[in-house]
């Protein structure tokens, strides 16, 4: 095992398996193959990132066959260096030439085919008008497990990524909070996650008072004061992938309510972890937590999804929400946040990614959810 | 007219006259309507930009109808906070409702619609399900001079911004080049256009000796040496509106094949922008540029089109290329770019970018195109 600061580099034997499974899993739900466009499923399944734009570059999966990635000359140079690229052959097109023509002998022309869902809509149009018969799915309507399962190496860096936003939050309880607006305290997580190794800032919510009610507030101009609550969560990518995790303090002694919601969000949250394992549905998760929170009467007051899967985006399926029956598998990884939000007074939110082993769930993040006490 | 540095705010009357102008080319061109995503087309019609997502943001523009928003709930503070928003209506979806559902009764059910070229597949497969009798148009194959055409105001930023690059440029003259690595000198052309008032920098390309040769190469570890041809090539957006500008310099005194490549790459430019005029089509620019750099026996090695058109974005239509058959109109922005590039040993490119006058095309990028002498 390599140190979290030197992760082992992924290999081309890496990224052939990962498109050999996606090649897999398409077959199985009855698709012809899988579309892939420049984003996250493209860095996944190739460790390629090129920007997503008008010029077509497009990865074609398919159960069987070696993987071609579709790609503009100018850019070929490039795509030969992605550490994926000799698991695929590369076919490219120069400029003024019609991607689409020489994109269509690789599909099936009656075939249903998953497209990545930010592939561009022209990208989709020139298919479609290329290939009559053809017809296409979302990837995430279609696959959406197609990222969700992490390799080894992959569970070794988002470690890494929840290790370097815990050191943040120790770090974090050590500054002054009241007198400070919460874009100055947001601040403080930026540089303390890019100085334990982010190379992204993705998000940094400070959430103070009544602010911490709404749970997309992310920091404004509002003045810590003492007596105040403060939802904190954060996160980003290191090492390119992600990081996501919050703590609720509070700023001098709480009251008896602040310390009861905490704590009930608090027992909910242990719920929501304790209930992972392999072949629990993704919604028992959402229900586990949301169960104590409703049991306590607050359950009016929880008012978004448990959780979503993290990897190398901060928010991906699984998500766990009810009416997701997905079954949980080892290696999924996943946030369990419920909260409680109470309009005009505060909020609470706890949250830590929790990954998926052969028996049960396993935290990343392991700071203390007890309610600290910040200055 | 104002200064460079403090443009006039455009207005939410602005914007009404540009999605009507929008909705009334869609009308022309046969379309039901135009449907907008996040992105370049909708800051230009809306002022409007959030990031393209899974969640639906979608504006609906039909020729003697008012423009609507569709917009998640979450989203529509801000929504309602862009400066076009007084110019349209909002309709905004809550998670968990079907955002299509909320999109279809805008549509004509077997209507044949323009959609941005950056609509997320996913969005587009939601409509044609939603709406099987509907059918889509990218809008660059559609409508592709929707933002080709600037207003005094949008001339005005393209002016200012190509005078701050033109500045860079001016600058990084003064630069040591030789012993400093490529990544170097780029990073002093990002500090320099971002000191003349650039709010984002899109690319700065150094390309010395034979990285010169591949004309996508952005800044590497190489150490540019004496002898070197050195490709600049930079720009970003400075006041939402896009600079992009090329020169190739000479590290120390130019060889005479150096000298004579250089002098065949000014001459083509300055026949691509001598084409330049109203009526012209857009392939006719890249053939005059073309045919100086065919003539002189190098045809082989100019393997890009000549230019692009420049606005909210720093790349868009009108492409000159040869096959655009579009005709040129005043007030249209656009690169002229051509290049020689020798592989394994140097590249060269000349760009202005050149609007489209009543009656021939006006250079806004305006330092010497003779070969520099750098240190």
């Amino acid at each position: 095992m390599s140190s979290p600061d030197q992760p082992v580099p992924f290999t081309a034997d890496d990224y052939r398996a990962r498109m050999e499974r996606a090649a897999e899993s398409a077959a199985e739900a009855g698709l012809a193959g899988v579309l892939v466009a420049p984003g996250p499923d493209l860095v996944h399944l190739t460790g390629y990132h090129p920007v997503n734009t008008e010029r077509l570059t497009l990865l074609v999966l398919k159960a069987g066959q070696d993987p071609v990635l579709v790609v503009p000359t100018l850019e070929a140079p490039d795509a030969e260096g992605a550490v994926g690229s000799p698991a695929l052959t590369l076919r490219d097109w120069t400029d003024g030439k019609d991607p689409y023509a020489v994109t269509a002998p690789l599909l099936d022309a009656d075939g249903r085919f998953g497209i990545s869902d930010n592939a561009w809509a022209m990208h989709l149009l020139g298919l479609q008008n290329f290939l009559p018969g053809t017809s296409y799915v979302s990837l995430t309507e279609a696959l959406p497990m197609l990222r969700a399962v992490k390799d080894a190496a992959e569970l070794e860096r988002l470690a890494a990524a929840a290790a370097a936003a815990d050191a943040t939050y120790e770090e974090i309880l050590k500054v002054r909070f009241s007198g400070r607006r919460e874009t100055d305290v947001a601040a403080d997580l930026a540089a303390l996650l890019k100085q334990f190794g982010h190379s992204q800032v993705d998000f940094t919510v400070v959430g103070s008072g009544p602010n911490g009610a709404n749970p997309h507030h992310e920091a404004g101009d509002r003045t810590i004061e003492r007596g105040d609550m403060v939802v904190l969560d954060f996160g980003g990518l290191k090492h390119g992938y992600g990081s996501d995790t919050s703590r609720t303090v509070h700023v001098g002694e709480p009251s008896a309510e602040e310390q009861r919601v905490h704590d009930i969000v608090r027992e909910a949250q242990e719920a929501g972890c304790r209930a992972v394992r392999p072949g629990v549905a993704c919604q028992e998760i959402d229900r586990a937590a949301r169960a104590v929170i409703t049991e306590f009467g607050y359950g009016e007051r929880f008012i978004h999804r448990t959780g979503h899967g993290i990897g190398v985006t901060t928010h991906e399926p699984p998500y766990m929400i009810e009416g997701e029956e997905q079954p949980l598998v080892p290696g999924m990884c996943f946030s369990v946040e419920p909260g409680i939000y109470l309009p005009g007074r505060f909020g609470v939110r706890i949250e830590d990614i929790v990954t998926v082993t052969e028996d049960s769930g396993r935290r990343l993040n392991t700071t203390a959810r007890e309610l600290a006490i910040v200055e």
